[in-house]
């Protein structure tokens, strides 16, 4: 299937997305509400259950992509929804304590708008938050009595382990003059796809099909979650911060080894070395000093490949299902899906 | 059976330590390597395979307390070494990621008389640290093929579970002005208890009886959790710096809720007032002031709450065996083991 093919889809209201927003909030709620005391009220600051004021929203906020991308795959392979729905919880709590654990260590105080839960709440009791969320999502994959779940997971485990040494990696990149695109690309399977391929492989593992059919679909999964990173470190560079929410070229301003600025130091053009001179130096970045790396990473060509090898990873996704035979509405979702997060403005 | 005949057993070296520290070192290096990079480094370093200047020592370090039980309540209940060594090792991964989680919440420095995680490699390395062994724990019990995996999967997560909890409260204690003494048995429960809870649990769980029996061992283990760390608490104040390693009067001098400062705290005795007042006051304590405090305790009747309270769990934990057709030699073993952590002088 060609990329073109792969990208066709209805732009309407995502069927995965609907699903997730439908099946996964009473049951994170029900499990967060287990911790109990201020762990209960931390965690679910972190999903959107409460504001900044520790007030309930009624909700839960956050996209559930990778619930979405697991109830569509199980969707595909045959699968049942509510067999899936542990998995699809179990990977949104994992997902949540890495971010509470990466703003740490990042330093990042602000996330969807919001103070992060370390800002909010202090480290000790962000990391305590994190593990709690680890432990939760193992209780809640682990308590569903299902021939698939033993299997599950030590899936699940690997995928925490192979997190940890991506986000290991990223914070290596920071204090390394130059990275090798390969090894930042090694580095993206660890730190975004890993998660998106435990979401589809999981999805399809509780489906009647063949074990190797999951493998498949963990695999698709990484390469749609490193094209997912690759477009967010464009938009880190050329988003709208209208849209995005933060400042022109931020990125740049934190001065991240993020795939566009990799690619560009690794061309060996003119432009890489008066990027990485500049990278060098310490001190606030001006606007006119932002505007100007903007420039020299797109002239060293960090933007052409970013977008290129999102392309790649797409298609190499893609070719992974081709000729499996998978429920057409399903699928069709999954091609809407990947459709909207390649084309996103934010 | 009456704690003093719980008690008896042979001092020499315990089956259980010994069958420890001959199955869990190979075991443990191997998924400690499968981490590779730096965070095989750093987690090798909590568990003693590097030294602080990164060079192998050939060892593991660490009493492999929570192994030990794990395998005498296999032993005693019937079931096979190699069967419970992956739950053994485990559990102690688990144990080692909570202790430099919690190293970090707690600010302290040393463990083991060397720098602990956080103080030797940073806070970001050492909260992934964390995180990884957390993930190997998973993975080296949900990879092993067994009826009783996945159950036991659900079991290590509720236990991480109840150890947010327990190192929640243990955080909130610090900044409360009194603690209720159950208060602090439940926070000593969730914090030590659950852990050694769960290695008996594990332990039984591979063994071919009833699944009540696992149960009935788990509150074996809590049982005697919460009365090592009762005597914890007592070394924390009384213990001789020559063989505990820390200064006089160590758990006074940082103002730690320990049980017997919590029980004198609650007695309502005019030497309560004394101390509340002397704890309420910031500032260094002179080595006449950690006396004072150390006589203050001592009267209100701290000292002698918190030894009748860890004869009595000794007791609890013993009563639930009591009756149970159980391996002579193992539990013969456990009684020693117990005998040795009760009678322990660091």
């Amino acid at each position: 299937m060609s990329t073109a093919t792969a990208l066709a889809g209805r732009p309407d209201a995502n069927l995965g997305v609907l699903r997730a927003r439908a099946l996964l909030p009473p049951v994170l709620r029900s499990w967060i509400e287990r911790l109990g005391g201020e762990l209960s009220q931390i965690c679910g600051y972190q999903l959107g259950m409460y504001d900044v004021d520790g007030r309930p929203t009624g909700t839960v906020s956050g996209k559930l992509l990778r619930p979405a991308f697991a109830l569509l795959c199980s969707a595909a392979t045959g699968g049942r929804s509510e067999d899936v729905v542990p998995a699809a919880a179990a990977i949104e709590l994992l997902h949540n304590a890495s971010l509470i654990h990466d703003d740490i260590m990042d330093g990042d105080r602000e996330r969807r708008h919001r103070p992060t839960v370390w800002a909010r709440y202090g480290v000790a009791s962000a990391i305590l938050a994190g593990d709690a969320l680890i432990a939760l999502g193992f209780e809640v994959l682990a308590s569903h009595r299902h021939p698939a779940t033993a299997h599950s997971t030590a899936v699940l485990a690997r995928t925490l382990r192979l997190l940890a040494r991506g986000q290991e990696s990223d914070l290596r990149f920071e204090t390394e003059s130059t990275v090798d695109p390969d090894e930042c690309l090694a580095m993206m399977a660890g730190k975004t796809g890993v998660l998106l391929g435990c979401a589809c492989r999981l999805g399809a593992a509780y489906s009647p099909g063949p074990p190797d059919l999951a493998e498949r679909f963990e695999r698709f999964g990484v390469h749609l979650g490193v094209a997912f990173q690759l477009v967010d470190d464009i938009l880190g560079i050329w988003g709208d911060p209208a849209v995005t929410g933060k400042p022109v070229g931020a990125d740049l301003r934190a001065r991240k080894k993020s795939a566009p600025v990799v690619a560009a130091l690794a061309a060996g053009t003119p432009a890489s070395a008066r990027l990485a001179d500049r990278y060098a130096c310490p001190g606030e970045l001006t606007d006119a000093e932002v505007a100007r790396l903007t420039e020299w990473v797109e002239e060293a060509g960090g933007r052409a490949w970013t977008l290129a090898e999102a392309d790649r990873q797409v298609s190499a996704a893609w070719d992974l299902l081709e000729g499996l035979d998978l429920d057409d509405q399903a699928r069709s979702s999954l091609a809407t899906l990947t459709t909207q997060l390649m084309t996103r403005d934010h």
